[in-house]
C-alpha cells in the first residue's frame, strides 16, 4: 500500500516564459508527470485501455500555490502524497522543491483530484469505481505526513 | 472601473491530449489569456517594463474545477470576474463555457491570484502596490455577480 | 479550388520563453492552427472521424526558418499557401509576418507536409488517398505565388 | 572535442494529442532538450548570461521528418550529432528512436541550426562568434557518422 512518491526533473528552456521563470501552468504538468510515474512504480499505467471497458483518470480539480520562482536548469523534486483515496476518486498533494539551494527551497504546493471513469464509445465519460488491483495498491497518507 | 471581461477562442489541436479532450493544464493558459486581454481592454499590458522599476504580475495561486470535457474546434467563452482587488493583489474568477451546445455548457470554473512585484536587476521579485493607473481601472465585481 | 489562406493571432505570454521571444517550437503550432482554419474555411475538419474508416492528417515533414524575433502581444499574420497537392499528400508553405511594424516584418517561413491516413482500430495508420470532397477543394498555388 | 551526445526521456501524457500520439511540435522541444543537456555535459549552459555582453543561441532553422508515431510512456532516445560547426553557427542532426521495440524503432530525424548572438539591452540580438571556451569543445562529427 503506497501513499507517497518522489521524482526529480530538470527545468527545460521551453518551460520558461519571458519573466525568466517557469510558466505557472507547467506546475500542473509536473504534478501529472509525478502521478503517472507513481502509477508506473506500482505496475500500472494512467492509460487504462486494457480494461473492459477502457478506463481513464481525468482531473476534476487542480490547484497550486506558488512561493518562489523556479528557473531554467534547476533540479526540481516533486513529492506526491495521497491525500484521500475514495472508491472512485483520489486526491493528491504535491510539494515542489528546488534542489538548487542547500537546503532545498520550497517553491510551490499543489493538489489534484482525479476520478476514475469508463470511456464510452461515443467519447463521453461515466464515473466508476477504481479497478481492484489499483485500489489495492494506493492508500491515504497518515495525517501527520499531510500536516503543513 | 471594470470588473468583468469576456473573450472567446477556438480549441486547437495541440491543446488536446490522447484522451481526446483539452489537457487540463491548458485551462490555466486560457485564464491568463483572458486576464491579459482584460488588461489590454483597459489600455495597459501585463508586461509592465515601462515602469521604473519594471513591474510584473506573477501568479501566487491558481485553481480550476472541471465539469465537462472540452474538445477540438469547440468555441470556448472565458468570462473573467474580479473577485477581489487589494493594494498589491488581484484575485480573478473565471467561468468557462463551451458554445458548441445551445444553451452553452459550463465546462469549468477557475481562479487566479496575481501579485504586483518589482523586478529587481538580479531577477528576483519584491511585492509592491499596483500602479495607480492600473488600480484606478480595476474594481471588485458586485457580490451578486460572484455568487455560485 | 482554394490555394491560400490568411489568419491572425496575438502572441500569448505562455508562448514566450526566458529569452523574451516566442519559443521556436510554437511556430509549428501556429502552422497547424492556420492549416486547420483553412480546412474549416472549406467546410471540413482536420479530425475526419466521420469517414468510414476514420481518416487523419499526420505530419511527415515540418520545417521553419526564423528571421526576426516575435514578442508578446504582437499581432502575427500567418499566410498559408498550398505548395503541392498530390493524391495522398499536401505540402503547405507558411509566411509569418508581425503586424507590429509598418510595413509588417517578415519574421519566419515554414513548411508542413501532411499525409492522409486511415486510422486502424489498433491505433496504427495506413496512408490513403485524400477524400474526394477534400481533394476537390484544394489545389496547388500558382508558381508565381510560391516564388521567394 | 565532442561531436555527439545521447539522452533518453519518457513520453508524457501532456505531450500527446487527440490522435493518440506525440504532437509533432514536441519533437522540436526534444531536440532543444538534448542540445542543452549536451552543453551541460561540456560544462556550460545554453543561457550564457555570465558573458559580457550576455550571449544567446537562438534557432535560425529547424526541421523534422516523422517516420513512425511515438506514444505515451514510450522511452525515447535522442541522438545528437554536430553536423557543422562554424565560427558563429552550429548545426545539429538528431535521430529519434523509440526503445519500446527490440530492436528500437527509428521514429524521426531532426535538424537545428543555432547562431550565437549578443543580447543587447534593448532586447535585440546581433550575431557574434561563439565564445572560445565553447568553440574549443564542439567539433563536427566525422562524415561517416552523418551518412544516412
Amino acid at each position: 500500500m503506497a501513499y507517497e512518491f518522489k521524482i526529480q526533473r530538470r527545468i527545460e528552456f521551453s518551460e520558461t516564459d519571458m519573466a525568466g521563470i517557469v510558466h505557472f501552468s507547467n506546475f500542473f504538468r509536473y504534478m501529472e508527470f509525478a502521478e503517472h510515474a507513481f502509477y508506473r512504480s506500482l505496475g500500472f499505467s494512467a492509460m487504462m485501455d486494457d480494461y473492459e471497458p477502457p478506463l481513464g483518470l481525468p482531473r476534476v480539480h487542480a490547484q497550486c500555490d506558488y512561493h518562489h520562482p523556479l528557473r531554467f536548469e534547476q533540479m526540481l523534486e516533486i513529492h506526491l502524497l495521497v491525500r484521500e483515496r475514495r472508491p472512485k476518486v483520489i486526491t493528491y498533494d504535491f510539494r515542489f522543491r528546488s534542489l538548487q539551494t542547500d537546503p532545498p527551497t520550497n517553491v510551490a504546493r499543489g493538489r489534484l483530484t482525479v476520478v476514475c471513469v469508463r470511456r464510452k464509445p461515443d467519447g463521453t465519460f461515466v464515473s466508476t469505481v477504481l479497478p481492484e488491483d489499483v485500489a489495492a495498491k494506493i492508500t491515504a497518507a497518515p495525517p501527520e505526513c499531510l500536516a503543513p
